[in-house]
């Protein structure tokens, strides 16, 4: 089995292999230049600040769905320690257990390949258990600060949130940029709300996880007509799931990341920053989300920040 | 044993419990207003970003001398894993395990108590096996960003790093500030440069630990005075290490942590923001430094930004 | 709210603190003297081996009911990796995340506490984030080798399992011995099939869990009266849950760990050793049982042998 | 680079491959039949018990040469807990991150491969990352239990240890046997004293590791010779390191498990043991040395006894 012809055509228009030189492993993070992140810093009017991360915690959003992607485990390793000796100032140490992708985070370009490749061409076989992804690891994204804008697809479409089987489609990215009144452009990262968190948020975690609203094989090509640096959004899946097309799994990954090199963010909490962008009667913002440099890492906690 | 008077008499003078309400947790964060933001926006010119996280990595900055803190350990759980099917999109996915202040990371308030107190008048046994710290955990600093200033006292004393004995006073801070050009201000977060960090990026992870130039015990009231928000270092101790007075140790901590409830950043490198500041000619700029919200844990590691 | 009158007294006639001096860590684990050892040596005739431990691996038997106790997450480190060079011999290396109750296991006497004691009297607060159990931890139990004794109440019962309601009472007890053919004596390590484990066995994690048959408050005076060395059973709970008396959670427990020392073990997989022993004709073995020696763990993951 | 000539000719001479039915996982641990064992319990005269693992502490063995190998990280999840409300009976439980092979532990079978292969001709390529070794892994041994043989060769070359440079011969095991005063047999577990472990319990760590007495890579015929089931010794590297000829790294491992499928064990604290057989006058007992059954384990930490 391989997949189909239809993929590869997509992927053929998509791909960024070599447009940043063959040793590139920024991939689109590359189109946030300092004139973006000048107009990002210009975009700030109120100062009201919106975290996008849901806590780190045991009872998060896995569910055991996928092997090994563990919840976080925090313990202690001292609770009010004196170190130096009884009556001095007492200390208090922690540790943490987690999988990369566990909660609100940010795939890597190596998170996956497909046909034995990576973005940029690299083979798959340089992901390897001693040192992890030798290319393409959320290490190489040092900084991801750029404007943001929301693409709040369910108010779009007039609803709360999307359905389980609701394939965001180009269509509805472009009727919630004329909400948003705004037009994405190079370098922006778009955060495309369908309403998902809304069950994970009331404890519905495998409502959440599945069936999911998602971006459809066709986004792809419309980010990359925009150059938009990133996209995250507020499922577990980033892409609808189950597939729109049969026996072709996870597409918009492939596609984005290991074709067009786009870094892609899951998990995040895009609730309040829609309440937030309705007060305020608007959609961009600084978005603040820069990765834990977790060398060899396909992916990372993040804890993005919107100031409007 | 208790803490000398010399201790509690700075405490009195620095103490901020019942400032922002008997329930706060977030002590002087409570700074950083909507309007500080919008300066801290506006400060950006150039749009150029310095990260000052140190890799996430096993060969890290922790040598064993703090029991239990350990380096991050990355270890992947699926490599290219074809998850549904042969010739499918495959898949690589990891896991890590480390200590939440082994790394660039910022302290919680709970992170250290005394007297049987934290932050507020908290009760120290309000931090347990269980949850962790229900009071003052880093969990509650949703979002760090703010204006940064670097107070160069490296450069200020002409010296390319303080020698391990150099205790930081608040002269060495205001001679830092008036090189920087500025002056700092309510809400403000401060980043101390020592040189230290050089030692550790020279492979020397014993000498950078141990003897380590750091903050003096005077220092906090020069913080409280300027209403500063955070104050981050680029030492593995924060404060001078060993301690200014015999048998007075982590003063500073309890000072700042406990006293004040200001959060405080360790680990952090400084040395291309130093360069960066010196060829733009400025010292201050937009800081991103939001931690990952680990509920109950005393602290974060945290991937900061300075955007120029 | 306090333990109740009837728990007291039955504690009262079970308590073993002192019995072997005022510094024992180890319990009832004394009884198995070097003639014990000897005896249970001389039970083997057929060499037949019969592993009792449950395999461990990330879908195990817990499911989040117990929070932190998390099953193991295997995890790779290297993968025939050539560490010496191209072309020389390749090693595979790996790690294990995981809670010390969460499979085949013995509770540690610390393990649990009443009435802010623990065995022997030791202070409840002497079990620390730093460094664990200081007292009765499981790393003070270096061998555990004696006779066992299969009780299969299940089948002295007629039944393939007992109900989640079933409490097993010394009458239970009792009636297995009988069928057993033996005499529980003193350094015995006893061994109590409900049957339970078929559940876990068959895929339904949460009814093996709860309701679940075990222990009545009762036994702990049946085993005190025999001076058996240490009990296991094929539960996640060990005695009956939810209990007896409504109000009176984990009465067994205290009893067993704290007022008598003797160690308890759940998750013991008995469906091959019941089959066995019937093949045989025969009830007693020689039971290998060692826990792993993790210094001040309250439990240890075990993968238990009977030797028949 | 390849491996040399000399190396294919002793694999040659050792191999086993088939010789347990193709499909075959356990290799010489085959040889522990069930007359094996009832010898092996007959050899039970005083019933002392001695303990052979090193405590399992994040001060262990390690010291960071053997990248990802990490010592075990013991933390506590809740300490005292009264789960069920105030007054009830309270519970600790804990957790614990640590390498396979971090301490007194079993290499499986699948640990090492060379020339793309695992014993019994099993591609190394079967080793990855979701679910570990599928072949060959520490959970196909469920049970470890046989007559063990301590062969002093320290105490038979008149020595308290043997120096770095010593690669124990086929001629110091006949040695040590002759002191021993028994013949090793089909179906034995052999432990080597070189004496070394006195360097690590005396906390030098460094020089424990490296460089190291070990077996010479002439002594896979002659355990091969004698079909023994498993070799353990006290040392960290098992084999003499750095290795008796030039770029030939690991020979004795991959000798061991890949063509004999035998497996090996190291960091055994035979102090003790060598101290109560003197006394008593014996160097065989029943060894009870099962590990735990991690799925796909590479390795498993082993609290082995000896019943004298």
């Amino acid at each position: 089995m391989s997949l189909p012809d239809a993929f590869h055509e997509i992927a053929q228009r998509v791909n960024n292999w070599g447009r940043w030189g063959a040793e590139d492993e920024l991939g689109t993070l590359n189109l946030i230049t300092d004139e973006v992140v000048r107009a990002a810093a210009a975009c700030v009017r109120s100062g009201r600040r919106v975290p996008l991360a849901l806590p780190l915690e045991q009872d998060g959003v896995q569910t055991g769905m996928i092997p090994g992607r563990v919840n976080p485990l925090h313990t202690m390793v001292q609770i009010n320690q004196e170190v130096f000796g009884p009556g001095t100032v007492a200390c208090s140490d922690d540790t943490v257990v987690m999988g990369l992708q566990a909660a609100t985070h940010w795939d890597a370009l190596a998170h996956v390949s497909h046909s034995g490749r990576l973005y940029n061409g690299r083979p798959a076989d340089s992901v390897t258990a001693h040192g992890g992804a030798h290319h393409g690891g959320i290490d190489k994204a040092r900084h991801i600060v750029s404007r943001g804008v929301l693409l709040d697809v369910a108010r779009a479409r007039g609803v709360p949130r999307l359905d389980g089987g609701h394939a965001v489609t180009p269509e509805d990215l472009e009727a919630a940029e004329e909400l948003a009144g705004t037009r994405v452009r190079a370098g922006d990262i778009v955060l495309v709300r369908t309403g998902q968190m809304q069950l994970c948020l009331a404890g519905d975690r495998h409502g959440y996880g599945h069936p999911s609203p998602g971006l459809s094989i066709r986004t792809p090509e419309w980010f990359h007509a925009r150059d938009v640096a990133a996209v995250a959004n507020d499922t577990l899946t980033f892409e609808i799931f189950p597939p729109e097309h049969a026996d072709l799994w996870l597409p918009v990954h492939a596609l984005d990341l290991v074709e067009m090199g786009m870094p892609q963010g899951q998990n995040w909490n895009l609730e309040k920053l829609s309440t937030a962008c309705g007060e305020e009667g608007r959609s961009t913002f600084l978005l603040a989300a820069t990765p834990e440099p977790f060398v060899g890492g396909t992916g990372s906690p993040v804890a993005p920040v919107a100031v409007l």
